[in-house]
């Protein structure tokens, strides 16, 4: 595929559109539980991504000798409560021994004909609505470091963005009429907004102070905590992205994200709909820009 | 599940009947793409064990920075070979840096109504067919040890069973009726054997001079190669088989497979169809034993 989008389609011969998606990832909290719910919500998120319902998962789990078996049970416990919440049903999975903890689901779901979200389909004069604040790969590696323990603001924030489901977007984008989305990962906001844009041929335009961060993150950042990968993404992304001011602000919107908000182009008109649509929705609808016509770059970002 | 299938069957909404298995296993060759080769037959066969037809795949890879990336591609060329082979589309997949390198898929197929193999349904008077000799375990840890290289005949005997497709024994399965079937991997012979029989409250009876086995294996049991898994097997099988005679035979009846073959229970009037429908299969059809009624161990071994 050109433009890699966030999961695979397939037609079986039943007639069903299968969506299907596997990733893991490291531990990035301390709590087994907690991870396992992270884990679980960031495999599913691919799938809403692509306007589908999850149905079927399976357990992916490379766990060290050195860990007690009761840890195990944690993460695979918190899984299956996030893939329960997801009205999916577990039916397996494998475990191989490895000297570094990782987790993670392969998931499949359906999605119905004219609901596929992909990321080649903005149109000119959309806007762009982002359904998660940034700031979790700055929180976690925050935590690494010592900076934060799970009792800060930062934390807690982080913590119930990265275990809450993508599936009330992936439903309002559906109400809104949505032909366009992506979910924010690795890449962060600017990553992933250059290569949806590319895909389209459009230039995404970020208002700059629209952009939803999470609770404590801005500190951090001014404190110096700078995630590797954060760094670069700016580098890789350096060329197709324009108006980035200043060092700290790459930071935080090439952030690396687990367990992301979407990003969904909609006609303006919209937006109420897909307001109304997500419900009593914890982490904020932000409207964070537009799609404009094509221009130099793929990403504008535009201060005050 | 009470008797844990060889992968797991959902219905969709669309009436297909899917079937899906997860697998990844460490390299057990030195060749990059005989491994991506194995790992896929490997992930695939669960599938075909369930009586289905795989249609899609995704990768699933753990890579050490230690290793150029041309072995990473190397691998997936490989895998990439034998899911084409299989008539599936591999359609993503995930790949996150690791100390230990592993590989495997995530492998989803569909399934006919009636044609589900299932491992509770062994009858009473089948006769058990075996449709790949046993031993690649006891190679690969000859390898390991320098014991054998790539030219051996063991392992190039090993090698063509392993990156073998099940496909072919999934039909032949098919067009005699067969309604029981598992494939032979972690647990060995007697071990999936074991589980088999339970599931189905019955004794499977093993011809042990049956039982076929890979060029050059028998010497290097005698040799004294012993994979630690083997022991472990027999160990934990101990009190549910009867009829081992002796150390080394225990050695090799436990020997954990990889891409090993399938276990299929059919009536004895249809093995000329099963040998039929199997076609050109180099790897042999072996009728091993026989499903006789519950007595007092899942398995019983006939020497001689």
């Amino acid at each position: 595929m050109q433009h890699p989008d966030d999961a695979a389609v397939f037609r079986l011969p039943g007639g069903d559109l299968l969506v299907q998606t596997v990733d893991l990832i490291a531990p990035i909290v301390d709590g087994a539980v907690d991870f396992g719910m992270i884990a679980a919500a960031n495999s599913l998120s691919d799938v809403y991504a692509m306007g589908g319902r999850p149905l079927t998962a399976m357990n992916i789990m490379c766990f060290p000798e050195s860990l007690p078996l009761s840890v195990l049970g944690e993460i695979l416990g918190g899984a299956q409560r996030t893939i329960r919440e997801a009205g999916a049903v577990l039916v397996g999975g494998h475990t191989v021994v490895d000297p570094e903890l990782k987790f993670g689901l392969a998931v499949s779901g359906i999605v119905d004909d004219g609901e596929v979200l992909s990321i080649d389909r903005a149109r000119v004069g959309d806007i762009l609505v982002l359904t998660k604040p940034i700031g979790t790969g700055i929180v976690n590696q925050a935590l690494r470091k010592g900076l934060v323990d799970d009792r800060a603001a930062a934390y807690q924030h982080s913590l119930r963005s990265m275990t809450t489901l993508n599936a009330a977007g992936a439903r309002a984008a559906r109400a809104a009429g949505a032909s366009a989305a992506t979910d924010v990962t690795g890449f962060g906001l600017l990553g992933h907004a250059a290569q949806f844009a590319r895909a389209a041929q459009v230039t995404f335009e970020i208002d700059r102070a629209e952009v939803p961060v999470l609770d404590g993150v801005p500190a951090l950042v001014a404190g110096g905590v700078v995630p590797k990968r954060s760094r670069e993404n700016a580098e890789s992304y350096r060329t197709r992205v324009a108006g980035v001011a200043g060092e700290q602000d790459a930071v935080l919107l090439f952030d690396p994200q687990t367990s992301g908000g979407l990003l969904v182009c909609i006609p303006a008109e919209r937006l109420d709909v897909f307001r109304q649509a997500i419900g009593d929705w914890p982490l904020g609808v932000h409207v964070v820009g537009r799609v404009a016509a094509r221009a130099d770059h793929d990403v504008v970002v535009r201060s005050g």
